[in-house]
């Protein structure tokens, strides 16, 4: 008789030969009432590693790829070799499909944290016009970092990098803002384009890239200064539940205009920027910032600061009326006379997050993911085809995978079974390593036991424990999702 | 003694003067286990009207923005007036919070019904290189409508209007491709570029748009003529879930090329294809693909066919080899020998979705939604500050809204409140009207007496009930959401 995994596996292809998932796993009846249509969104489906378009698949392409532009840093080899990203024109990647997942997680804190402070997520067109540009003169300024472009009828146009001009003429044109509406915190989580003279390392220094970039408009500079420092806490809450060490930097507003500004830096070797931290106090600047041979830190005595690399992922800029002046963004104050709003701008780059939190928490050889952002929370190896138990092994995986889906709906969608069970459990075991799931159940000899153990590796603190089916249902469900 | 909605109004500017919200009204205690930094995820937030940026506040955009082009249709005109979209250059639009949360909605919707037949979602880069698109030869055919560009080292690209050659440049780099691993079916939402001749009504026919554009990977044209009628299904469920009649009609291949082709079109006056409809069977065909004088049904002898206008909504095509054998996507058959798949591509209008749908649905003076598209589902109308009985009706709306708030999870963020309290009832009511919130929940008269009895507007069907707030939480608890 054939191994019972094997029949899984060809029921498994049988079943839903187009759709990643096996019906056999679904939880519950498939006609939930509020989604008859498809049983999707009220099963729990069970991602079959197989057929997902990653992992093992793009494998080869690590060698090819050096082609389209040198592996310049650990997150750039890892993510392409693992099939997470795959490079297109200079300074441009696809994203494929495990980079979508986390990136929708990431995206889904981001908006939390926003919302949290009263951040209103719109989205404005990527085409800006030289006219707007050149009202706030950056259409000079920017140089060849602007992508520029005409329409079919000659007019000038530039690909947004940034959208200080815009979000304040659509502010300006709102006839009727009274002082009692303000704060306005306005922000968008959409593509970006910056004409890069050196695009490199992978995500962290791309000519297309995904920005949050919010913009506030208050009353007076000390309500925007009180937003300044609500936007900067919410920056570092959204850091640290990704579990990442940030540091708020002084930094130089450079040409987005403004008298107060911080960079948001993730301390790393690659990273381009030299910062100089103190370690007496909370001081940290931007190399920049300072004055030549400006060693001592400027706050307390503890003396020179410490030199560090960081990769930037957030900036913030309190830019005063710089641009609300521009385009005239009023409100009628108390007494019912126009003011000059006071504006702040407030980047986080997403796709580079992504990158950098790969870049700071992954060995050389294996991706560890923030758990939050992990595309996938658990990796579920069952015994090879035809090897010592496998029947067992396939029927404890099956009862295994159904108290996941029918226990912890909180994990839908977060399970994959890695299905290659041609492949020993050794080296399906090795890619799951590699790839980062933050846990990864084998269904090994203990499986067989009279109490069946699961071993489970916990990749975020490389702990490795016997589990039975309920003490993992009890571990699972407490991991914490987006 | 001050009414207490007044008093509840001030407060409400005291506790969250920056985030649109009340604490008073969240529920649970706000330090939810696995979201300790900020409520705003384990917490039920009620959102103010009055601080939403969106409906009463850019009323008046309506009439300066004409400027920026024609009011030209229904959906346009109705979408900037209540502040949904407002106009930038040509074709381009701000999608102000209301229409992100709508498309959000519809996003969600399209991703379950994608991944439900087994797509996979990837991000491809906006930046196309000429050299792909001289590839295919698309690179003259298309023309004008190509935005064009040139980077700093003077090299040709265009804005991907659509994405085949990208992803078929992809497919073909996966140099180990086995028949068991197909069919591939991969998507994105992404935002694409088109320059129209004419841009106009509003988000149908754009310069800049969301769409949905999967492509699909079989091993031999009977595979991928099955996997073209799995799309063709999930757009069927897709519309029927919406409530939107959508007619599969047979259309013309254009320049994308390919053999078999059908668009997915809502009927519509304003529509900008001629369809042509048998009522005696489900034939149906854009006038384009017809000879001319063709009159009568070629499927029945139910006879002449009738005209009807339509907007397209969706487009798919059955493209054969086209693209994969002028990319060499190629995967290994059962021999092991290299076989160039069978591609099919199939695109949604996503922001043309929303705004049609609005187009199709609404009056001339209300917009109504798709119940599950709404940007909010529920509108709480307290009476106005000072009147008769106010006091109790503040109370009232108190107990509600934390009713709402505690039992029904489901309708997280979908509540506003009208805290316009300054405006009466009749007013505010106008206005929720004509923004087409799915509830409007007036707090009048009958809550005041011995049993409170709220008035509820069900817009979808046109029926106002009084209900107690058992009744009510009863009834918004089987409204369905995405
Ligand atoms: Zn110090
Ligand atoms: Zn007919």
């Amino acid at each position: 008789m054939e191994p019972l995994l094997h029949q899984l596996g060809q029921r498994i292809i049988r079943c839903a030969p187009r759709t990643l998932i096996c019906r056999k796993y679904t939880h519950g009846n498939g006609n939930g009432a509020d989604h008859p249509s498809t049983g999707s969104s009220h099963t729990t489906p069970v991602l079959l590693v197989s057929r997902l378009y990653q992992p093992a698949n793009l494998r080869e392409v690590g060698q090819e790829s050096r082609q389209a532009g040198e592996m310049t840093c650990k997150s750039q080899r890892l993510m392409q070799q693992a099939g997470l990203i795959h490079p297109s024109n200079p300074g441009c990647y696809y994203y494929l499909p495990a980079t979508v997942r986390a990136m929708e997680k990431l995206v889904r804190l981001i908006d939390q944290e926003m919302q949290g402070i009263g951040g209103q997520k719109l989205d404005m067109p990527s085409l800006c016009s030289a006219e707007l540009w050149r009202s706030s003169e950056r259409w000079d300024l920017m140089g060849k970092e602007l992508f520029r472009l005409q329409d079919r009828h000659g007019v000038d146009y530039c690909l947004g990098p940034t959208h200080e001009e815009a979000v304040t003429t659509l502010v300006a044109h709102q006839a009727s803002l009274s002082y009692r509406q303000l704060p306005i915190l306005l922000y968008q989580i959409t593509r970006k384009f910056r004409d890069e003279p050196k695009p490199r390392f992978g995500l962290l220094r791309g000519r297309e890239f995904y920005m949050k970039d919010m913009y506030s408009f208050d009353v007076s500079e000390e309500a925007a200064r009180h937003t300044y420092d609500s936007v900067c806490q919410a920056y570092g809450r959204l850091f640290s539940r990704l579990g990442l060490r940030c540091l708020r930097v002084q930094a130089d507003a450079g040409n987005i205009g403004g008298t107060l500004s911080h960079e948001f830096q993730l301390p790393a070797d690659i990273g381009e920027d030299r910062l100089l931290v103190c370690g007496g106090c909370s001081f940290a600047a931007n190399e920049e910032t300072l004055a030549p041979g400006e060693t001592d830190c400027p706050r307390c005595p503890a003396g020179p600061l410490a030199e560090s690399k960081g990769i930037e992922v957030g900036h913030t800029f309190y830019l005063g009326a710089k641009y609300s002046r521009v385009f005239n963004a009023t409100f009628s104050n108390q007494q019912n006379r126009p003011v000059v709003s006071e504006m702040g701008c407030y980047g986080l780059g997403v796709t580079r997050i992504l990158a950098a939190a790969v870049e700071v928490m992954s060995t050389e050889e294996a991706i560890r993911w923030p758990g939050l952002l992990a595309p996938y929370q658990v990796c579920v190896v069952p015994p090879k085809k035809g090897s010592k138990g496998s029947e067992e092994g396939a029927a404890q995986t099956e009862g295994l995978v159904h108290a996941l889906q029918g226990g912890l709906p909180r994990l839908r969608g977060e399970v994959v079974l890695d299905d290659r069970t041609q492949m020993t459990i050794g080296r399906r075991l090795k890619d799951a390593v590699r790839l980062g799931y933050p846990y990864v159940v084998v269904v090994g000899q203990g499986a067989q036991e009279e109490t069946p153990r699961f071993e489970v590796i916990c990749q975020q603190t490389d702990e490795t424990m016997f589990l039975s089916k309920d003490q993992l249902v009890d571990l699972l469900g407490r991991v914490e999702t987006v």
